[in-house]
């Protein structure tokens, strides 16, 4: 009777995968059309020529692309359709997702230097600017070295060994990263921009709630993803040492 | 001999952890040291008479208590030591370290309320301030969920099986957090308070580099701890379910 009440209530923290990710699906989707409109309703919309419309791709192409897409891509290996059967298609698939969200990055950097120096004003001189480009080189190696380790087929095993935890440390702590980097965007912007006496951000007018409002779904978001690739019961049951067993079969056998 | 050469390859990831300790508590002390000297040699020194030398104990004290000191509250389960003998020494020491970082925070929130108030500038518009509220908010829960599920001893077994993940994981979740306040924070102090010609934020001046890397290296603990924390190899060994085998001797046996 007491395991069996131990177990009824350890079952209520045991959120079924699946339906952990229709929830964050529609959270990421909710995050990118509020950035969306955001930029559109408030700031003036999107363009190509160098004005505050250009800068405005820069924050919707960073939390499309480094935050929810590199989410996306960070869960793969957490379904478990990917736990048996060949690993190379969802090899393919979690590097795919990445690139994706590296190529939407980089075009985000683009739009807001872009803008910068069409305006002449300065880049990379805030904290929000060094902890953002520091993100984007850190995923540049990420992917670049799991390119290498993982997919190219002439990476030595003990290579793999090693690189994993080094591969899912990192992972975390770029979303982290990408994360802080884009609350303390969508602070400074609001800072930026709402000056006028009527609309001041002390005023805590219209936008500045909904923004305010979407960082804190980004922050949701990624803590709900770190946390997701911390949770033991949803790892590769064979997560501890895959490679490693792999290492001992190729090499030992 | 290949295996071997795996465990030499895997030792060179084994950092020990008292190492890491020694490192990680420079670094902690190296930020207390540089928020203190920002605010003492570029924004004024400390006071309490409402102005914005008040205003200078908030980031002083948040980066100290919510930042510094709940990391090393954090990270009392991890230190070897406390892995076998009696565990209420260290729980009374890991909720002592942990009510401490939370009566420093609530000092820095009463420094820039009473700021605000004097100046009066309205309270709790911007994301800055939502995040770290609700971080502070999510950490008073916390310490009260801890306090009445560890400490008091008339908590049932069961509370505490269910509710140790839920604490783990908030525990790391603050942290995350607050380090997200910290840098918006910082971001945003420097937008403020760097507006003359020659010292503008976007010129780059001592202070800003300075207070840049602040928030770099506070980027940098906080990454560390939360790493640490997530470790396999530095959990205690009988961490899965240390409380529920204590279930079973209690209601089984």
């Amino acid at each position: 009777l007491a395991r069996r009440c131990h177990h009824r209530a350890m079952d209520l923290l045991d959120v079924p995968f699946l339906s952990f990710c229709a929830f964050l699906g529609t959270l990421g989707l909710l995050c990118v059309a509020m950035v969306g409109t955001w930029c559109q309703h408030w700031r003036g919309g999107f363009s190509l020529d160098g004005s505050s419309r250009t800068f405005n791709w820069h924050p919707v192409l960073m939390v499309t692309g480094l935050v929810v897409l590199y989410g996306a891509a960070a869960l793969v290996y957490r379904v478990p359709n990917t736990w048996s059967g060949p690993k190379l298609p969802w090899k393919l698939l979690h590097g795919s997702l990445a690139l994706g969200a590296f190529i939407l990055t980089v075009l985000g950097l683009a739009a807001v230097f872009s803008f910068h120096n069409s305006q002449g004003t300065p880049n990379m001189y805030s904290l929000h600017s060094w902890m953002g480009l520091g993100t984007v080189l850190l995923f540049s190696c990420q992917w670049a070295a799991g390119f290498g380790a993982f997919l190219l087929p002439w990476a030595p095993a003990w290579l793999r060994v090693i690189y994993k935890p080094v591969h899912v440390f990192f992972g975390s702590t770029i979303l982290m990263l990408s994360v802080a980097s884009c609350v303390s965007g969508i602070n400074e912007k609001l800072f930026f921009s709402l000056k006028n006496e009527t609309t001041a951000y002390k005023l805590l007018p219209a936008e500045a709630v909904f923004a305010n409002t979407l960082g804190l779904l980004i922050l949701l978001f990624g803590v709900l993803v770190v946390g997701a690739l911390a949770r033991p019961s949803w790892k590769r049951p064979d997560s501890n040492c895959p490679d490693s067993r792999q290492v001992w079969d190729t090499l030992d056998g």
